[in-house]
């Protein structure tokens, strides 16, 4: 373990078994510890630490409050053809969120399209994960979450939407052309960052307490007004995506989960594509490479800007942290040690 | 007919007739034509004028040119399970999406989902008609399109990016929640009709020749560096939507339209979901209801500031366009009686 500054840089394999020690003293059986530890370490090395390692010691305290029931395993609630809702009876939100990709995938093998809809699970932690694993393995894959309300709508001061982030992973070569984002501009996890560092957001991210629009993040942590993407659009597109994770699932829509005051018992959606199916399949390849290559034909704003499609940072930084260990910050490691 | 200034007011009825006749002499068969002269009323009618009556002379002229073909038709290209691949053959594109989506609607009666991709079609004009049409006959409706390029890869100069617009609609008692939108903030449009006036747009919709971000349309359309909603997050979305729509369809990718020069030929992709196949379909409508209570129970900015959900204002502005006319500029609705 090599420690610079304010960073200690972490072991993968460490990571993944100081995650699984926690997870098993906290009640998880040991195969459900096992895949918990592998799916927040996959998020550190991939660079999603505020889903990764960041997050884990509130995934603990989560499960120790009772919001997150280790034992828990979703169960069909009814099927019909290419649909089907599940309960994820408060189990762990990586679990359920994994199983439900799967299964949404094992659904398109029969009949082209595959739609899981998920009620009562908690946090996915990072969505972009199912959408890697799903067209790693070949799938077109298309999610979504609901949360608690944490952003305003069009015209509004006070929170009724969530930040509902949204998944689309299509598969390429052997990694994924992955796009995983919230309806924020900014996550308040990103917000604080830039307040402590006492830096300015690169643009403006929400409203001050007069209504402005500011790039200073303290300003938005003390309003609550985030920015949508796009302004009206992302608001629009929040609610939507709220509306159909709620009735697809028969879950809890973001005012319910909002009423409870815990970000607990949201409801997801997971929609799995097999192209295997569709006639132009052997091509297929090689038109998101030729996307891909036009993409990158594009003429740079400036020398150091690189054109990059989302997800095409991961594989090098994946390997990359596996050689070298994962950066995290000293005062998490040693929280977490400590739990 | 009545005239207020630039704006002549013509009722539905007349400017249906009138476009049946245009478009009889244009080459389409009595029943295309009829179909499509309502699309285009609908559109105008509902305040979609940019893809109703202002579009209409430019239908009629890329069907002149022989970019849209007056008498093709969808046909199967490939079926498997709840996914059809269709091809569009360059027929109308109002005509061929509404044909897709509604059988997408046929397949998601089997199936519970069904998904219509669609290739070698045509500009679909506004694709939320295609939504509300699906949800008010109790379908969820998600759909989208690409484009000609028209917006730049985040970093970069030149357009490589569609502004891809795409569609959610949700059955809502008789009417519809319906998201409808493109990828860029603005349309160039609306930029033209803001620089005509001599105005600034609300916010921030492109860069100048400089990199600078401005809220001055005259130095967008000099640029063509129109803005993406959310910046980074609107440009990765527009790429997975042209990804998707070209490999699910087998059709032209935004590269390919734009290596023609002109917005013809692309492909869409058309999902519904059979909500009367879920568990709790008897209680759909009353989630919809709740969560739109519960946006309408928003504290808004200040006291002129309405909270909307998507496609609010639609069933009033069509019930008084029915009755008033459709507000159409004089030199528009001339330029279509000289047709």
């Amino acid at each position: 373990m090599k420690t610079e500054g304010n960073i200690t840089l972490v072991q993968a394999e460490k990571m993944e078994s100081v995650f699984f020690d926690i997870l098993r003293k906290t009640g998880f059986a040991d195969a459900k510890a096992e895949k918990i530890a592998e799916i927040f370490t996959t998020n550190s090395l991939e660079g999603i630490y505020t889903h990764g390692v960041n997050r884990f010691p509130r995934f603990i305290r989560n499960t120790c409050d009772g919001y997150i029931i280790p034992d828990a395993e979703p169960t069909l609630a009814h099927a019909s053809g290419s649909l089907e809702q599940w309960n994820g009876n408060l189990g762990p939100g990586p679990l359920n969120a994994l199983f439900s990709a799967n299964r949404a995938t094992e659904i398109s093998d029969k009949y082209g399209i595959g739609m899981v809809a998920l009620a009562n699970t908690n946090h996915w932690m990072r969505g972009g994960l199912y959408g890697w694993q799903a067209a790693k393995r070949g799938y077109v894959f298309i999610g979504w979450t609901n949360t608690i309300a944490n952003m305003p709508a069009w015209g509004a001061k006070d929170p009724h939407l969530g930040n509902n982030p949204f998944v689309i992973a299509v598969p390429y070569g052997k990694e994924a052309v992955v796009l995983d984002f919230a309806m924020s501009l900014y996550s308040y996890g990103k917000m604080e960052s830039y307040a402590n560092e006492g830096k300015k957001l690169p643009y403006e991210g929400g409203f001050d307490r007069e209504g402005g629009l500011t790039n200073d993040p303290g300003k938005i942590l003390e309003s609550w007004r985030t920015l949508p993407i796009g302004y009206w659009k992302g608001a629009s597109l929040s609610l939507l995506l709220d509306i159909l994770a709620t009735i697809l699932s028969a879950g809890s829509a973001v005012n319910e989960i909002t009423a409870r005051k815990v970000e607990y018992n949201c409801s997801q959606v997971f929609i799995a594509i097999d192209i295997r199916k569709l006639k132009n399949y052997p091509s297929i390849e090689k038109s998101v490479h030729e996307i891909i290559d036009d993409l990158h034909s594009s003429v740079p704003v400036n020398d150091e800007t690189k054109i990059r499609y989302p997800g095409e940072n991961v594989p090098k930084l994946r390997e990359e942290s596996l050689k070298n260990g994962i950066p995290v910050a000293k005062n998490i490691w040693e929280e977490i040690l400590s739990l």
